[in-house]
C-alpha cells in the first residue's frame, strides 16, 4: 500500500527547553494528538499500540475489583521527595491495597494551566511512568484537558485505579473489637511537613522528606502474617491517623486509645510540628498505614513489618477499648489520657 | 450496645442559600466528612453503604472490560441543555459505548474553587445523579479536593468509567476499508454552539441547546442492526467529525469524503457558525456518533438510528476512498472536493 502523501508529515519535535502549553494543546485536534503522541504515549507501554481508543479494554482474571480514584492538586507540584506525578500513582496504588486488591490498571487525566512550561509537563509524565513501573501498574487510558492562565494552578491531575481482590479480603473497620491492636508501619506525618515546607520555603536543613511510597509490599506483608486476624488496613493521607481513627471509630462504635511514647515520629518531624503548633496525629503521610488486628497476632506483625526496609519502625500504638470520653484519646507522658480531636480547620491545604 | 457520647452530635446542617466551599471541606477531617455525608453520599444510592471505603469494590460478570478516564472544565457550568454533572455522564457514558461496552460503574472527583456556592455543587450533584441513574450506571467512588480561591474556575470534574464488553465489538478504525459508509446519528455542532453562546452571551433568541445526551440506545441499534459489518464508531466531541475522521484515517490508511448536502446540521448552528466563521465539521456535539459500516448494511443502519427519536435526522453524509489529496475531503454544492483541515488552533476552548 502507498502511504498517501498526508501521512508523510513530519511535525516539528518538542522544544523542551521553552515550548508551553496553549489552549489549542487541549482542543482534541492536531495540537491535542501532537502532545499525546508525542510526550504522553512514548511513556507508557501499554498506549503504544497506535491510535488512542475512546476506552481502554482490559482482561481481568478476577470477577471481583476494586476501583479508587483521586484528583491531585497539591503545591508545590515539586517537593523533596516526590512531585505530584509520583504521588499520584502512590495515592492511588496505596487505596487498592489496603482495600485488599492488587493494583492493575491506572488511567491519568491531565488539567494543564495554559502557559505550564512543556519542561515541567514532561518532568510529572515521567514520574508517572517511573512509578507506575514500579508498583507494576498498567497506565490504560487518558485525558488531557488545558484551561486558560488563571484557571488552574500549574496542573492538577487525576488517577482512577483498578485492582483485582485477593481473599481473604480484610472485612474493614465495622469489625474492629475491644481488645484489638493498632499498628503503624512508620514514622507519620512526613508527606505534610515536606509540602509544607517546601511550599513555605522554610529553611530547615536537610529539608524534610515526603514519605510518599507504594505500599503493596507492607499490605501483602501484613496479610501474610495476621490473614483473617487483620480487621480493617487504611493509608493514613489528608487529616493523618486521627482522621483514620475518627472514621473507624464511627464505624466500628468502639474507641481507640494511644500511647504518645509508642507513636513513631521523626526527628524532624517532630521539630517541625513543635515549631508550626501542628500534632503529628494530624498530618499527611504518603507512605505509611495504619492497621487493626486482633491482640494475639499483633505480636507477629510488627515482627514482619520491620523486616521490609521502609517499616523498620513500625510498632504497636495503642488498642481499642469502650471508652465514653471520646473516640481517639491518648495517653501523653504525663497525667490522664486526652481526647484527640478531629481536625475540623485546614492546618495543611493542598497536600496531596 | 450503649451509643458512646461522641456519636450524639448532630452536626449543624448545609445551609444551602448561602453557605460556601472553604479549604477545610477539602483536607479529609470533619468537614470533609460532613460534606461527603450530608451531599454526596444520600444523592447516590451506591454510596450508601455506611462509611465510605478507599476503593469500591465491584463484581463483573463478565472478564473483558472497557474503561475510560475525562476531566471537565466546561465553562460556563451550567448551559442551555446540560450543566457539567450531566456532560461528565454522557461523556464518559458515550465513551465505554461507542468502544463495544456496556456502561457499568463511575467514579466521580472534585475539585472545587475556595468560595463556591454550596448551592451550584448541589445542582450539579443532582444532575450527576439524574444523569447516572438514566443512564444505569452507579457512582461507586469519589474524592474532593477544594483549592484556593483563584486557583481554580469555579469547579472541574473527573469522572471514570468502567463497562463490560459485549460482542461482537466493533474492531475499530484500522479495519476501515474504500467502499464503506459514513453515517452521523444527528445534527452536528449543537454542543459547541450551545456553551460558545452560554459563555459570551450571545443573543440567539432560542438560546442554542446542547445535544449532551446518553449514546447507549443508539449504540446498541447501530451494532444490533448491522452486527459484523460495522467497523468503528465515535462520539464526535472535542474536534467535531473533522477530528474524528483525521484520526480513522491515520488508523487506517484511507481517505473520506464527505458530501455536504448531507450533512445534518440544524439551522441554529448554521447561522451561528456562519456568523462567527466556524465549520460545524469542527464543532463538538455530545450526543452524536460517527460510524464506519460496509456498503451493505448502511441503508438498514440509517433505518435503524431514525427509528429512534433523537437520531431522526441520521444519515449516510460519506464514504471511505483512497484520495491522495487530504484525509477528509468534502463536496461542497459547487466546484471541486475540497480538503478538510484538522483543525489546529483552539476555536472552543473548554466546552467540555
Amino acid at each position: 500500500m502507498t502511504v498517501p502523501a498526508w501521512q508523510l508529515n513530519c511535525p516539528v519535535k518538542f522544544d523542551e527547553s521553552s515550548e508551553r502549553i496553549t489552549l489549542a494543546h487541549g482542543e482534541g485536534a492536531r495540537l491535542t494528538r501532537r502532545l499525546i503522541d508525542e510526550l504522553i504515549c512514548p511513556r507508557f507501554r501499554s498506549l503504544q499500540r497506535g491510535a488512542l481508543p475512546d476506552a481502554a479494554h482490559i482482561d481481568t482474571t478476577r470477577r471481583r475489583m476494586a476501583v479508587t480514584t483521586d484528583s491531585f492538586v497539591v503545591s508545590p507540584l515539586f517537593f523533596p521527595g516526590g512531585d505530584i506525578g509520583s504521588l499520584a500513582v502512590h495515592g492511588t496504588v496505596n487505596d487498592l491495597a489496603v482495600s485488599g486488591a492488587v493494583p492493575k490498571w491506572l488511567t491519568l487525566s491531565l488539567i494543564l494551566e495554559e502557559g505550564l512550561p512543556i519542561s515541567i509537563l514532561i518532568r510529572v509524565l515521567d514520574s508517572v511512568a517511573r512509578a507506575a513501573a514500579e508498583c507494576s501498574v498498567e497506565v490504560v487510558a487518558g485525558d488531557t484537558k488545558v484551561v486558560p492562565r488563571g484557571t488552574a494552578d500549574g496542573m492538577f491531575l487525576n488517577t482512577t485505579g483498578i485492582g483485582e481482590l485477593i481473599d481473604p479480603v480484610p472485612p474493614g473497620p465495622q469489625t474492629i473489637q475491644p481488645g484489638d491492636v493498632v499498628l503503624i508501619s512508620g514514622p507519620i506525618g512526613r508527606h505534610g511537613i515536606a509540602v509544607l515546607c517546601a511550599r513555605e520555603e522554610l529553611a530547615f536543613d536537610p529539608p524534610p522528606r515526603s514519605d510518599s511510597a507504594s505500599l503493596i509490599d507492607v499490605v501483602a506483608m501484613l496479610r501474610n502474617s495476621a490473614g483473617t486476624k487483620l480487621r480493617a488496613v487504611r493509608d493514613a493521607t489528608r487529616g493523618g491517623v486521627s482522621a483514620v481513627l475518627h472514621e473507624w471509630a464511627a464505624a466500628c462504635g468502639h474507641s481507640f486509645q494511644l500511647t504518645e511514647l509508642q507513636l513513631p515520629v521523626s526527628s524532624d518531624v517532630r521539630g517541625a510540628s513543635e515549631l508550626l503548633g501542628l500534632d503529628p496525629l494530624h498530618i499527611a503521610s504518603e507512605g505509611v498505614l495504619v492497621a487493626a488486628i486482633a491482640s494475639e497476632a499483633s505480636e507477629a506483625a510488627v515482627a514482619g513489618l520491620r523486616s521490609l526496609p521502609m517499616c523498620a519502625h513500625a510498632a504497636s500504638v495503642g488498642t481499642v477499648g469502650t471508652s465514653q470520653l471520646s473516640p481517639v484519646t491518648i495517653q501523653r507522658t504525663l497525667g490522664q489520657p486526652q481526647p484527640v480531636d478531629e481536625p475540623t480547620g485546614a492546618p495543611l491545604p493542598r497536600i496531596c
